[in-house]
């Protein structure tokens, strides 16, 4: 194996668009793997840290972890995925080894983790290097390289049958949406309400009417969403900017569901939405979900009076989903029609575009935009 | 039945100290039951409304919500207490009609939620009088009256071979402590740390011992309560003045726990406590109860990283407990030795004193003041 030439974005320093440059990209050291990617979805949580308003994010760096490839080389002592597999990266890994993983309780695997966050591999380096100079690793996979380096443990096989420009989106939104919904119990039977409607928000809306929620309520500040909610299984869409002046829209969902939600849903990132949502919950019983990402140093308040009468705010991270477990049977729901990931696909661009396609991100008509790495 | 004439200790303004006065009490209405109380706890709620921090305190009141007594008369249609029967009244109602009682979800009854806001007996008006103006009841029980009435879905009997002068305490600390731990699923063999060592925190120490806690974990300021949370089964005490200057006491418990606790409990009411009891939870699984009633307009925030990242806040009022059900089975256990009660009560006071009761909680040595009401 040696080192590979190929096309990246890379972005130099907070706030700059992404440039494509050439890139080496090192082989697999033991336990890695080196995957062709030929697809990436571009995600929030990118443009979160090309911004410059991650204070954790490091440069320069190869951003993206929504992608799909196919496995080029591996190094030693990889057993879970060979050359010529079609993969996913995962950018919540699982060992199956560690604390976490054995719990049986969650799917945040701590193996990696702290060198994930360092932008760099396990060995605490980097594979891509740009005349020498190393360039910092994203989220463990660094998909919008044509090339990237991953550890095994943060890479899932999956059916070659599935097309990779689609179930590259199962490396994030979807998944993290669908995880969020099916990991809940009770929602069969209960009503929703989804703050955000965006490629998360639309998830969670598709997926509680696949597990059948009574009633899915979609929340958006744009109205061009409500026919999008709709698609995708909403039954009531709700424009807090179009409420009485001075109603809160927690206020005017408990009046409309008779005091409040079973299961709520906040998909946006914003503290202020995400309480929103905890108190649009039933008391007694409502459960509040934060999905959605906030910026770097704001909080989430609320009156204790919220708990103490029975409502819950709980969090989900990559939808609680084991990736290397779980992805396959996703992949298998998708290709039996059970799962949607082409109805999120709005935008195309490639790699030469790939800025546009941060662009279309602002844009309210973009679910999710593709990239084509070839 | 006719208009009883007893003493009662009457708040007659917001900040006044109780006063020992004659009242009228009106016979039981349709669905009523008159109680002679013979003991009652007195409860840091029934301080913060005679302080009147309570916004929604009303006053004159007959405050007081854990007591125990003897049914005197009933009213038209009530079937689930008889005259001589010994009772609980119950704050925390159980109608098993409405909403809330059939979901099968909460404790909160919705019934008689109103009016006992109000102050007031379901038909919105005053069982007490003196000179023929009306006193409001509290929270529905009005245990600091030698006489009270009460809604027939806000009492149940229990086992006449069991102390009033201790399962009056049932009424509200222990209960409350202990439905917040039973009803917890997971805290047996798991870690656990409970903030605030007054009777809830203290209950919800022996609870977790009794169910199986693998490690408890008291938290309180005062060095005092370290010998009482050995004495109710806690295997560590950590008073977070004696920490090195500038840390934490979430992080120190994160710290000596290898990445923090499966349950935390706040037992405080502070709102500050109640985020580092959130905070001291375990990544991926640590779940926090509020327990603790805050001062009003008061408010919990974190950062939402905390609960994406696997931990879950909620909440509970009289521990989840139904009383009418679920009541006589505690006192059966407090009978059978399995749960405690008598190791709460460190003070005893008449209705005559029942200031100097008031005064007894504000010091480190009392847990419980129990009340002889004759």
């Amino acid at each position: 194996m040696s080192v590979i030439k190929c096309k990246a974005a890379v972005c130099w320093a907070a706030g700059e668009p992404l440039k494509i440059e050439e890139v080496e990209v090192a082989p697999p050291q033991a336990h890695e793997v080196r995957i062709h990617i030929l697809h990436t979805g571009i995600c929030h949580t990118d443009e979160y840290t090309r911004s410059g308003k991650d204070p954790e994010g490091l440069f320069p760096v190869i951003l993206g972890h929504e992608g799909g490839g196919i496995v080029e080389s591996v190094g030693e002592g990889v057993t879970n995925v060979k050359v010529g597999d079609h993969v996913i990266p995962l950018y919540t890994a699982e060992c199956r080894e560690c604390k976490f993983c054995k719990s049986g309780k969650t799917n945040l695997c701590g193996k990696v983790r702290a060198t994930q966050g360092k932008g760099l591999m396990p060995d605490n380096t980097s594979r891509f290097t740009i005349d020498g100079k190393p360039i910092h690793h994203f989220m463990g996979t660094s998909t919008f390289s044509q090339y990237t380096v991953v550890a095994d443990v943060s890479v899932v096989a999956v059916d070659k049958q599935a097309p990779l420009e689609k179930v590259c989106l199962l490396g994030c939104g979807i998944t993290t949406a669908w995880g969020a919904v099916v990991k809940q119990p009770g929602i069969k039977g209960s009503t929703v309400a989804v703050f955000g409607c965006g490629a998360i928000g639309l998830g969670v809306v598709t997926t509680s009417a696949l597990v059948g929620a009574s009633r899915i309520i979609a929340v958006d500040t744009n109205p061009n969403k409500e026919a999008w909610a709709k698609k995708f299984g909403a039954t009531d869409f709700v424009n807090p900017a179009k409420l009485k002046e001075g109603t809160k829209i927690q206020d005017h969902l408990v009046e409309i569901t008779d005091g409040g939600l079973d299961y709520t849903f906040d998909c946006t990132g914003n503290v202020h939405v995400m309480r929103a949502a905890l108190e649009a919950c039933h008391k007694g019983w409502g459960v509040s979900t934060v999905i959605g990402v906030a910026a770097a140093g704001q909080e989430i308040s609320t009156r204790p009076f919220q708990l103490v009468t029975g409502r819950t705010w709980r969090g989900s991270a990559f939808g609680g989903v084991k990736g290397r477990t779980e992805i396959p049977g996703l992949v298998k729901d998708y290709l039996d029609g059970k799962v949607k990931i082409d109805e999120y696909v709005t935008h195309h661009r490639t790699l030469a575009d790939i800025n546009d396609g941060f662009g279309d991100m602002h844009k309210g008509d973009c679910i999710r935009c593709v990239v084509d790495m070839s």
